[in-house]
């Protein structure tokens, strides 16, 4: 990872693949991760341990990890719901672990079934179970903070809220907590306030990473925001697959295409060859040929004489 | 224009109704001019004097451009190409005239017929015919420095002809000059440069406005970059109407409804009644039912208890 300013962090073969309904083969998302990582990218969040019943989609998650592992360089990193799911994946080799602390409790009920309260204790759980595994082995463990931006049941939540949780999950143990705008509510003011106090009340190596949406088109003011900052880490999704909930030219994720170019124009290393990753969405669009996929830059194509800032 | 942050400049009546292939009535384009003046944006780009065998859909600025002046509190913009245009603006009662100077040469040759010599010189007549007008009645005049983030047929433009010829067209003694990314090339990195030589070399008041196109998806990012380092004015078309050079969800202007939107939540005031401005759409959409609208947040909605920062 040396050489590389900004790190991506390609969620589509979770964040994507678990909201639409077609369901990609193993084999297509063994080809789209290695794809991904030989285009550069550095990072790929390819499932989630939760039971198969509640998202199908994600079922062979296990496999899809044990195959992610044996790409030289590439961190591979999975979602859990809880210590269950942390199991399996410490036991699939996950190198990196992230769980969902929303801010918003109802939403937190809503989608994991657990109050604050209990997703505290569940997060304890897995700090306890990771430091039980030799140094060498250990996952990176970290909180991402949903609906910190707001929540479409709960609408605004508080700021106070949002770093009382970050501090709580830091004093647990955990490795990391990250800024999640589940709703596409946040934006660029906001971002660089609460990074600050998050910064300032559990330590600046604390946060690093956010996770944004585009819902209501923010996307990447949000993630110019987070550089301008300081923060490190932006996840997205190449061709913005999986979120659509509402019409055309919507989308979920922030489309990895659209950021990779505006960091690299900026003369942000990456480290991803923005051609190659460009021609990875042909291949998933093949494997997923029912499902739409955004971005402006893959249309437009990349502008006469572009120099990028990662070298070829 | 006491109370604003941020001054929006509406340019879709003119940008937009260009780039479309249907026309819209004379009582249309009043109907829409009146409903986002009612909104509360403060200026429009009403139409362009162009001849009517190049643009046909703008054949009727001169009645549009009188109609706006008699909505109180707006300011009327209007494009021209040359001294006759300007001469027709000005008969017309227009309050701001722009005229495009396009920093690559190639592009200017192909888009008014004429070099940069030729529209410097150009530039000097309008600036001589309206100081011979009485001082109240002088529009401002600007000039658009389009092309400055990149050419399609050119490649990348010299950063120091842009410089050199905003230096030009101010000794030549506009109002203003401002910044164009006609071909959605623009990053922010280069937008906040720019902005900084020209304000060291032209003198800080003579840049204030940024016309930005979201080809690639860059848009609200480049204006967020305008916002931060203190420019004040910014164009963007309703609906994004105009500019689908490439598919779904690609446009050309940035999108009014999106950029209102990031700057009030921002808590930087725009004057404008975002509910009002949304509204506006339909109306729009009634008069061009053959033409897509682009923008996300009309899609998906204000956020739940979202607070603006210019009150109703």
């Amino acid at each position: 990872m040396t050489n590389i300013d900004i790190e991506i962090s390609e969620v589509g073969p979770r964040d994507g693949l678990q909201s639409i309904k077609t369901i990609m083969s193993t084999e297509d998302k063994k080809a789209w991760i290695a794809a991904e990582a030989a285009a550069g990218v550095p990072e790929i969040e390819v499932g989630s341990f939760v039971p198969p019943s509640v998202i199908p989609q994600l079922a062979d998650t296990a496999e899809v990890v044990a195959y992610a592992r044996t790409i030289p360089g590439l961190a591979v990193a999975a979602l859990v719901p809880n210590l269950r799911g942390a199991e399996n994946a410490i036991a699939a080799g996950a190198h990196k672990i992230s769980i969902p602390l929303s801010v918003s409790e109802t939403h937190s009920l809503k989608n994991v079934k657990r109050s604050h309260v209990q997703m505290l204790e569940e997060i304890d759980l897995i700090v306890q179970r990771i430091r039980e595994l030799p140094e060498g082995e250990r996952p990176k463990f970290e909180v991402g903070l949903s609906t910190a931006f707001g929540c479409t049941i709960e609408g605004p939540v508080s700021e106070d809220l949002v770093v009382q949780l970050a501090v709580k999950a830091v004093a647990l143990g955990v490795d990391e907590v990250g800024l999640s705008d589940t709703t596409g509510y946040g934006n660029p003011a906001q971002l660089k306030r609460l990074t600050k106090r998050i910064w300032e009340n559990c330590g600046r190596e604390k946060l690093n990473g956010v996770h944004l949406h585009n819902t209501r088109g923010q996307g990447l003011a949000n993630a110019l925001a987070a550089v301008d900052i300081g923060l490190t880490t932006i996840d997205s999704s190449l061709g913005g697959i999986g979120g659509c909930p509402f019409a055309p030219g919507a989308s979920g994720n922030i489309v990895t295409e659209d950021l990779v170019f505006m960091l690299e124009a900026m003369g942000l290393k990456t480290g991803i060859d923005i051609e190659k990753l460009l021609a990875v969405r042909e291949l998933v669009q093949k494997a997923l040929p029912e499902e739409e996929m955004y971005g402006f830059t893959p249309e437009a194509g990349l502008p006469k004489g572009f120099v990028a800032a990662t070298g070829s």
